[in-house]
């Protein structure tokens, strides 16, 4: 049995992690902490848990980091450093939910978070952790930072035209909608129920923090420097994100080919759906599941090529792509834990 | 393995039996059968089983019967006595998700539902398949009839009082709200979603078919004729049902001593959990698994006790607990395939 | 034209008084205050109001006070009274939209809010505003304590059977359910969207602060004691309510004389519509207008009455009573201001 | 007063019309017909209308006709012809809900709706009816295309850009969302509650029929051939259309320039209201009313202007702009009757 600690359990994320580990035939979780939820049981904050996990958050992480082999981290951006580096040192692996070891570039964090990598050698060691397209290198990483929810959803629906440029234009559109648990457990004002319901509107257009993660992996997908225009939109569910994607189609590329790509590409994956052409990928089909869905459609009229890819947020974007990262890194099949056939209604 | 099978399957009852019989460690589907439907595969119908379940919905129930060990009927009423029959002379055990082997008397049956028991025989096997009060007959049945949804939340609720007689009035109030599942597949205008969005009201008040399988169960419970007055809502939800039931309690009985009753009474339920005093019972805390939620609360100025049960509609008000007297029924442990930890949001 | 003033206008009562009153055609709004968001404009907070009302709410209530003919005010419990006493000082009327002036008798306050009248000689003067059974005492008024959402729904509904004695049992069930909105504006674990949606669940059961208001009126209505038994629930709508209320009946009494009772008794009554038996009422229909749909089931196996009563909590529950409230003490039709055709879909 | 009538009237667009005209002060609704629907209350199809409009469909469209000043038309696309033709040979006016009077060009028509023009004399007096791009022709037609939702949401966001010639591409991507009310009453399956609720998907990805309304009306504004991909998606909601839009700029126009250029151009329309820079329409805030919101954002990075504009589909995108029209065609004035002041939750 792999040992698991969270630490910054009482969050969505951490919470999330949490749920997939308790259904995980080869984990034990042998800690959590949080700091404003210390001491309350896991149960008294979400109630699903109850008779089922009734432990206490604890405060110190460093109890829970002792105890694990690996420590999954649900943490504000800034804070996960320390925490990585303890981990390492003790020879434990380390996945962090949050931002923190996601992009290459120091000046990138610097511009989007507002803040510093204070260990660079550490972010030497860090592997992006979009289980399909990094998958040699986490099966032997020791630090992951796992992808951001609207990052995976767009890479995994454009991996297959990056790969064969098959874009006659560098700038691509991104227009995203995610459920309201993208926004956490914190309330404000813009996820108060009566705001929210019956409400659908943009947030951070082309200012959103994700635009560098998409744009650092997507150019080296495709080796060339790729631009997004990125608007994501609060949508009044709670959980799911579509990303719809605008593609300026190089002369000559047919959907059919496009199709065919698409499915040779994503054969062996068990997670990446490909839905037949006339379809329509549905966030409904994929909550509570680790699925990527993905339709493709053309606008003849314009060769533009339109990608719809939808997952749910807490589980290929956060949680159930963490735990397939888990079981990269600690040799197990890829699916454990994550075979759950979610629900139609 | 146990081979199941489904006819009747592509409504909501069958598709869920389906998708809990995929999510069962010991049981291969080895058929599903459809009439309206046949021929379209099950992922047509409901993309979630995409690339999991792709088989076609076979049209004649007869083959699917022939293959199973066990056989769940997703039927409307009045339809499954033939089949239940055969599988019976085949040596097959039968689990229907029905009305159709609910109720003892033929009278009820005939009056709330406008027809006839045509194989009395067949009816003197039917066993009431509320596992946590009928567990031992179950394990020995070889013909279930799977509660109703809302009468599972409502005896769950109940079952103490009327064991311990605490009623001081054997008529009780059942105020029920359940989630749009529970009205099926069928289009109609009153699940159409810009009717049913931000909408609430009651339906057939005080008229309900589920009335006497209730009655009859809390009946047989306290070994006197109950009476219910039962008022279900459609509540605009997906999934879920909160019953709200109002005692006259007998005097001297206090909330603290029917706390610790329902406790003992159900300290060995791993799928009925009594909330602790104070807190309410959710349907949000229970979607998506076989848990009965009850809470307790007292109005003292009139001495009136007020239980609050609920479940999921689809999971222990259907699937799931045709599952748990599968488990039964065959000599498994009793939750197996019923553990899956549920979501918090 | 009327000057009408709202101290307490930021909260969700105040805020859609000012939308009923800005849509009065002989009404100016002369001030709004608020003290957590003063200096902040209307439509800051209510985007809704942008370039119709983009005034900033003041700090000082007295301001508001001298400037206009009426108040409103959305206070918290205790606050109302000092600027009640100040408005009638000044000839002007007092409209509460909270719960200080709604209780007869100082020791229910006492119990319920935990608060004291300090200011008897103002009680005497307070007059229930329920419009259509206190019509003539709310003409002469000037200082109205509008009803509660709750109440409004369970009296409307109940009023008939209480003047005609119908009821066998002087002890009522209450079976409520109310949007969000009815929580207010304040941020709550229990108002996030990810928690309120796909949820339901009751609050306060048997305890809700609304009861004694219920059994004050009903018990005048009716000249004797009568007791409630009230469990409101949290529905995952925005607005509306629907109470669902039972009554063991006398012997002898059908449903079709009920139905002509409430016809008769509420035939000039505009704003209380009774539903065609066979009908149930439906938050839908009424939500964004002033109106209260009735409806009216029986349960003849026990003898038991159902009346189905549902109105918007914001509008006849709360700012369309109020308004409806100014137009009888101004000597206006009782409906101006109200006669908006709401919404189907 | 004006006498008007409604043919296709049971529909939500028909419905919809009379609830405005019905809010109306200057008009008196003469007659509704409707076939599918005859004989059949209004208040029976929609009960909000009960004890207000209890008044059965006919089933005699020229019945409503002879007896109309105006009439509006929510028919199924092929059928108005013959109607309008009717109504204009007897001098009335008429108002088309749906889209046989939008396009200039009979081969758009012919190519995306599958109908042809029969009657080509009659399409010369056709006026698009878009309020504010064409208030002068308005003002002396008999005979209104009125404009589809989502045309109406991407015009008024995009006039100033096309007047002005900004865009540095005359390639447009839209990406737009409506609720579910945008797909009318008939009973779908992807507009079931348990099908629609937690939900979002694309639907007709770049194949819209109000594709070639958009770029005819855009390419008229700026005098070069528009061209859009346009993706429409099923929200959630009953009602709104949220319209985000992408527009490469030309080198040197700044986000202040854009903005003030759309204050001075809209300064004199009451229904289109310019957020403040750094606030995000959402359709919360205009549903109900005829408001179209738009704010404006910019993504430096790649000089992308990004307009987001949205309208209550059914207010402004239909019913309500179809009143705009007749207070304009009978010299009222223009905001007669839609000066409700809408909810903000």
């Amino acid at each position: 049995m792999i040992k698991a600690g969270i630490i910054g359990a009482s969050g969505y994320a951490g919470s999330e992690a949490l749920r997939f580990l308790l259904n995980h035939p080869d984990v034990e979780v042998v800690g959590v902490s949080a700091h404003s939820d210390a001491n309350k049981t896991v149960s008294e904050l979400y109630p699903s848990f109850y008779q089922i996990c009734d432990v206490p958050f604890v405060e110190d992480e460093d109890e829970v980091i002792q105890k694990s082999d690996v420590i999954f981290a649900g943490l504000p951006a800034g804070i996960s450093e320390a925490f990585a580096q303890k981990a390492l040192d003790l020879n434990k692996k380390f996945i962090d939910l949050g931002a923190d070891f996601r992009l290459d570039n120091p000046d990138d964090y610097a511009f989007w978070y507002g803040k510093k990598y204070e260990n660079s050698a550490l972010h030497q060691k860090q592997v992006y952790g979009l289980s399909e397209t990094h998958r040699e290198e986490i099966k032997h990483a020791c630090l992951i930072g796992n992808p951001g929810c609207y990052p995976t959803s767009v890479q995994l629906g454009l991996y297959p035209i990056m790969l064969q440029h098959l874009y006659a234009n560098k700038h691509i559109i991104v227009n995203s909608a995610s459920g309201v648990t993208g926004a956490g457990k914190k309330l404000t004002e813009d996820t108060h129920f009566t705001k929210t319901n019956e409400s659908f509107h943009p947030y951070k257009a082309g200012n959103h923090r994700h635009t560098p993660e998409i744009e650092q992996e997507l150019s080296k997908m495709s080796g060339e420097a790729m631009r997004i225009t990125f608007v994501p939109h609060l949508l009044p569910v709670n959980r799911g994100i579509v990303s719809t994607m605008y593609i300026d189609l190089k002369e000559d590329v047919k959907l059919e080919d496009i199709y065919k790509l698409y499915q040779n590409i994503y054969q062996d994956e068990q997670f990446v759906r490909i839905l037949p052409l006339g379809k329509q990928a549905d966030l409904k089909f994929v909550t509570y599941t680790n699925y990527c869905d993905i339709s493709l459609h053309m606008d003849e009229r314009n060769h533009t090529l339109i990608v719809v890819s939808t997952i749910d947020n807490m589980v290929k974007g956060t949680a159930g792509q963490a735990i397939q990262n888990m079981n990269l890194m600690f040799g197990l099949k890829e699916n454990t834990g994550l075979n759950y056939v979610g629900p139609s209604f």
